[in-house]
Formats: structure tokens, sequence, C-alpha cells
């Protein structure tokens, strides 16, 4: 069933890429290096500092901190038989490396921009292999901690064009003092939120004929349904949430959480619009344990481009005694997806601005002295290494690859100091001289940027 | 014998990453991040376009090309039962994607960074996973291409800070001549020219040793010696070599080639004595067919920082017909590892520039709130987000991650528009408004980078 595209099929083996992974042609890779920058550069000025790990890792970190989803770890044994896999998130693999690493001071401020993999079934918009991009604070149980993240993940969809986003907040102390109140058995409380996990797609029948399958009782199942349905401000919900669990102590503690994170945002600014409680938010891994968020696209028929929380019991699983921690992950290829939807940025090919081309042989040499002379005032530039082919061509080639400008070198321009200079999108051509040039496309340099906004 | 490293074995396996694999902390990436940025930068100016491939490829697209090598192809089985593996290099998958995409307009010059594994055993400066960094042309005849590829590697180590470093070039061509006129039959051409390859290691009698061992006729053996150790400038050694090739075409054409790469270097100012033939330059991979080439650090003990040539029939593995290509790898951890040990960076622990913090609770929010502005002038802050910690505490953080200004706000600085601002280094401290603050961080910014030159 994996296998079933026919297409793909039938071309050799050897020119395919395993199933869920994908290679990017210059043209794909403009536009994620620039997402990739955006996401970096906000990153970088909240100050924390990057950290790269293995892809590979031993299967046995891995195991036991997804719950469910722990069945789509990309297993394999190596040649030596050891049992290792394919990083499925970016979370463990940090978790591992603070118990590994003591002596780091804390509050630990880190980002990681990398590939995961989940053994999945690929589908649009999902794959194999894929990119996050992660920040986190360890060693904090401050809800200023959290709202940090929540605030950075705010710059970066505000930087990176977006226009309306909103951020859903709950917490993991709140949802399982909603269970109780459901009376929700303790052992059944994983399978209940799990299914709230998918009520996004299922609906609130669905999700309640889930449950019944599932042999949850009716009255339970209703008063869930009732508590995820509590409607008003984000306030009034957090009053009646907090009336209704006035008796679970460990929900309540979660709705004080949650109102301390909304005051510090309202303060910080943050939209009121932009952000709000959602009493039905689960989020499908295991290890949260505290504040939980999704970040999703108004305008977009997609999922969430972001999620977080709180996750004070994992690093423990490493290092013995707990180490509380809360981050935030960016789906890469989903914010690329809805920004290609939302026509957020312009179809540019390719960041060179110019082909320095030379009319005949005899210019060759020239061409390539002045290509150096732009490259040394920061322009990327391309040569021509064919060495015969036509002046045409060459236009139609740098044509092809969106190449912005042509710079064309010949015997009288040399001997001039000066160059021709075509623009191929006006398919005008004017002579200049090469320190114009430099000015000229340096300015034009400036205004090139992937994002039209 | 992998394993017996014991103080790791003593180590919980969870907090281990595997063989040959490992964790970048904050300080390393620094490091690496800088370099990378510096590659980068070049590869770009020169007009070519990022690429990326999956890390996992079908072991078959990997298969045949590397020759001995192949042995260290790190191969394993999905859970599918699919013979897959992590790549070798990342000159392989691009030609494959070559091959897939043959609508890509040629020349085709991309670069791509990123990581490759060798199933090798890890040794000093020897990884399982560790990064190349590649540009290739794809689709020129042309030693235009070749002297490209060359003259940007200069730029990269110019670049880089580098100051004395050594090209040294060969062609396979003039190899397999050299063989011929060695005496050497056909089918023992690979194998004299593996062993010739290590000759930087084993020097000429360990060399000669060898190739006795398998039953190399000594005559054969004295002549490959004799020509390797031809003397004199590059010219007087293409001469030399040219007088004892004359009756092979083959080995002429390569000796043609090697001169017009060093008439185009000399015209485009690559300094001479950075650049010279060396005739018994081999280079290990078996898909290389024509210019080969090495960059050596000259001051470092260590081998070749990047390495190169031409690939005309790889591709053609692939595609069915030939398409000519010619590219350059440079090898990140050896720069890393020589620019360390050249002491050609400075020790710089984070690329935040301050931490703001307040000296207690009443002026968390105003500290946050200037956080703010100095990330809107992309100046890169920390927030403290423990909520509790003595202002002395703060500041020994700061100091521990070497962060070089501390911002502190308290209810005086508040009522008049000013903040402290201290120096960690200097120990000094003084008010400032905010607005200067903003001028006076964002110069210190244009300061700091991790190259010391």
């Amino acid at each position: 069933m994996e296998d079933s595209n026919l297409g793909e099929r039938k071309k050799s083996i050897t020119l395919r890429t395993p199933i869920g992974t994908r290679d990017f042609l210059p043209e794909d890779m403009i536009l994620r290096e620039h997402v990739i920058g955006v996401i970096k550069k906000v990153f970088e000025e909240y100050g924390y500092d990057r950290m790269e790990t293995p892809v590979i890792e031993f299967s046995e970190v891995l195991k036991g901190k997804y719950g469910e989803e722990e069945k789509l770890i990309y297993e394999f044994k190596d040649r030596g038989g050891r049992d290792l896999a394919l990083r499925y998130d970016l979370t463990v693999p940090l978790s591992r490396v603070m118990a590994a690493n003591p002596h780091l001071p804390k509050p630990f401020k880190r980002y990681h921009i990398s590939r995961v993999w989940r053994y999945d079934n690929p589908q649009r918009g999902r794959y194999r292999e894929f990119w996050q991009c992660d920040v986190d604070i360890v060693g904090s149980k401050n809800m200023l901690a959290d709202a940090e993240i929540i605030l950075l993940a705010v710059d970066v969809f505000n930087t990176l064009g977006f226009r309306r986003f909103q951020i859903r907040i709950n917490n993991r102390k709140v949802l399982d003092a909603m269970c109780s109140y459901a009376g929700i058995e303790e052992n059944m409380k994983v399978e209940a939120l799990r299914s709230l996990d998918k009520i996004d797609k299922a609906g609130a029948e669905g999700f309640a004929e889930t449950l019944k399958q599932k042999d949850f009782q009716n009255e339970c199942i209703q008063k869930v349904l009732e508590f995820i349905q509590i409607r008003g401000t984000s306030g009034e919900k957090l009053d009646s949430a907090s009336e209704r669990l006035s008796s679970y102590k460990q929900g309540l503690e979660g709705i004080e959480e949650l109102r301390e994170i909304m005051r510090i945002l309202a303060e910080l600014g943050v939209n009121e619009k932009s952000l709000g409680i959602d009493l039905g938010l689960a989020r499908g891994l295991d290890y949260y344990t505290g504040p939980i968020f999704e970040i999703v696209a108004t305008d977009a028929k997609i999922g969430s481009l972001a999620g977080g929380g709180r996750y004070d019991k994992l690093i423990g699983c490493f290092a013995g005694v707990d180490i509380p921690a809360t981050g935030v992950s960016f789906g890469l290829e989903r914010i690329i997806d809805v920004m290609k939807e939302l026509r957020m940025v312009s179809p540019l090919k390719t960041k060179t601005v110019a082909i320095v081309t030379s009319i005949d042989d005899s210019t060759i040499m020239e061409a390539f002295r002045i290509a150096q002379k732009l490259r040394r005032a920061g322009i990327p530039v391309r040569t021509e290494v064919m060495g015969e082919r036509k002046i045409t061509k060459q236009l139609k080639y740098a044509d092809t690859l969106g190449i912005p400008y042509a710079v064309i070198v010949g015997q009288t321009e040399v001997s001039t100091g000066t160059v021709k200079l075509k623009s191929m999108e006006k398919r005008e051509e004017k002579e200049i001289k090469v320190e114009e040039l430099i000015e000229f496309l340096k300015s034009q340099l400036m205004q090139s940027n992937p994002a039209s906004q």
C-alpha cells in the first residue's frame, strides 16, 4: 500500500528517494531557507543558543517517552546489531543532553532546527522525514518561562508575515482534573485525552462515539463535553472551570498557571484576540505536565503550525531527578504550506542577482575578473563556464534560472572600462561603468527578499 | 573493540550517543555556525543555489560508486525490510537528482551543506556522522568549470582567515597514463592508485613495499616513484610528464587540462605559491575521471581540508547517458579542528549581547518590555525567567554564559526612563537612557565576531 504510486514504481529504484522523503531543488530551498532564517533570527534575538544532536539515537533513549505515538519511531539495527532509531523529535534528545551535561547553567535556553523522522504512512503534507524548529527553557518552574515561549512564538509568526493566527492554551493539570470531575477512572484518563486530541477532526459527536465504543459511561462523556464547551472570554472560561474543579487541587493550580500566563502576555501587549483558553485542547504527546498550547493560522485549512508546553518530568527519565522544562516546536513544512496557500511569498527562483557573460572567447577572463569584483562587494553572481555558448543562449539560460540581470563583457566595453547591463525582465540594455554596476546591483540586492511583505 | 571506552561504558546507555556521533553544545555550535556561514556566503556569492536531499537513500543508489570505500556505507534495513543507507557523501545524491530531474537547466550549479555517514572505526578527528560542504557544476566539460571550483575554494579559505594553504592538482588521465607508462597492467591500475592514495602516510618506501607485496614488478614500482617525484615548477613538472607520456593520448589530454586550469587561475590572480601540480596525488574515490585536487593547510598537522575533481561518468550511472560534472567538498570538522589548532578563532561562548534583569518582582514586566525593544532593534538579549533569583545570582549566571552585558531594571530607573548597564568584563556599571542603550548595544553587536581576524 505504501508504494502504491504507480508513476513512481515505473521509475528505476535508483532514481527514487525512500518513501516519505523528498529532494529539495534550489527553487524549494530558497523559501525553506528564508523561513528558517526568520525563525532562527527571532530565536537568537531572544538570546537562545543553538544546539545540535546526532540524527541517530539509541532506541532505548526514545522508548517510553511518546505514549501511543511510540509506534511511529523509525527504528533499525545498525551493522553491529545495535538497536538504533532516527530521532523522533528534538525534545527527547535535549532531555538526554541535559542529563548527560549537568554542568550546563540553568535556566538553559537553547534552540534546535533540524530533521526528525516518523515511520508513518505518508500523505499530503505528512512525511517520514521533516524539519522541526524548537526552543526550550530548561530549569525554570516559573510561568514567566512559559509566557516567554509563547511571546517568542507570536514574534516568529509576526515576523514571517502572518496576520491572522490564534494561540490556544490549556493545561494538562486542568485536563486531568476535568477527567476526575467527569468521573473517569485514573487508568482510563490517557485513553480519554487521546480521543480528545482528535476532536478537531472527529467533531464532538465523533469524539462521544469513540468514547462510547471504548466503554466510557455516557454521563462521563457528557460531563467532558459540557466542560470543554464552556463559552465566554478566556477569563470567564477559567472562572467557570474553576468552579467545577473547586475540589481538585491540581486542577486549580493549573487554572492559576493559565491565569498567570494570560496576565503576563496581556501586560506585554499580546493581542487578546490572538490568544485564547481552549479547555478542549489535549495535545498528543504523553510527556506534557502543565500548560500546553497550539498555534493555528486562522485563514488556512490545516492543523496547528506550532505547539508546545511544559514537561517537568521528561528530563527526570534520564537525570534521575526532575528538572522543569517548557518549550515550543514549529513545524517547518506546515508553515511553508500555509505561506504558499496564503500567497505570502513571491516566487523567487534564485538568490543570484546577475550572470556575468562574455560576447566571445577573448573576454572570458575579463568577465571572470568583473565577477570577482562584484563578489567582493557581496553581490552573488554567476559566471558562464561552458566556454563556447552563443550570447543569446546564455541569456535564455539566465532567464530560465530566474536571474534578473545579465552583465555582458565585450572587447569594446573592456577598452572603455564599461559593460553592458541587461535587465532580463524589462528586456532593456545599457552601457554602464563597472563601479556604477557595483552600486546598482547592490541596491537591487537590498530590495530582493523572498517574502513579499 | 568499538565500545572499548570504559568511561563511556559505565554511563547508562540512555545518556550516550551512538558510537562516532556527537552532541554539539551551544559553545561548539557557535564556531560551527560561523564556519558554515562563511562557506555558505562564498558559495552564494559565486551564484550557486542550495539543494537538500534525504539523509536516507536506497542502498542500491550508493552501491558501486565508491570503489574500495564502499565497505564503509552505513547500511540498514527499515521496518518494511527495505535496504537503505545513510548517505555516504553528497555527490552521489546529486547525481541521482540530476538524472531524476533532466529538466534542470545546465550548467547546473548547486551547493549542499549537510551531514554524511561512514560506518568507520571512529578515531581522533574521524566520526561516523560528520558534515560536508559541497559545490558542483553539472553539465560543463570546459576547464573553466574546474578552474572556477578551485577559485571558489581559494576564496573560502581566504575568507575563513587561512593565510597559508596549498592546492595540489593532478589528473586521473595522467595517473592512468602513468600506470601504462610504468608497465602496470590494466586490471592492476586501480590497486596501484589505491596504494598511491596512501603514500602521504606510508611514505615512498612504504608505498613501494605495499606494491611489492601485491606482486607488482620492481621495475614498475621504480618507474611510478620516479614519475611522481619529478621536481621543478608546475610548468616544468608538466613538461617532463608530457615527455614521458608522449605516446599516451589520454595522458597528454590530462596534461593539457592541467595546463589550462593553471593558465586560467594565474590569469585570475591565484598565487602561484599556493597552487601546485602534484603528480603523486591520487584521491581515494573511484568516480573521478579528470582533474583532481586537494587543499591542505600548510601550518597544520592534518590531512586535506577540502578535495574534489571531475567525475564525467558518475551521473551516467543513473541517467543512462554521461553528463560531465566537477566539484569540491569541504570537510567541516577538519577545517574547524585546524582553525582551533592555529588559534584562528576567539572563544566566544554566545551570540547574546545582554541579559535584561530586574532588581525585584515589581520591575519584571518592565524588563521584559525593554528586552522586546532591544530585540526589535535586532539586538539578541536574554530575559530572566526564574522570577525570584537575587540580582547577584543573575549576574553570576550571565558571567558563566559569557554574556558581556547586564541591563538592570529597577523602580528608580523606571521612573526616570533609564536602566543600569553593567559590563561583565570591566565590572563597571552606569545609568543610561533606554534609547542610548539601544545604540550602544548595537555598536557592540557590530564588533562581535567569532573569528578574530
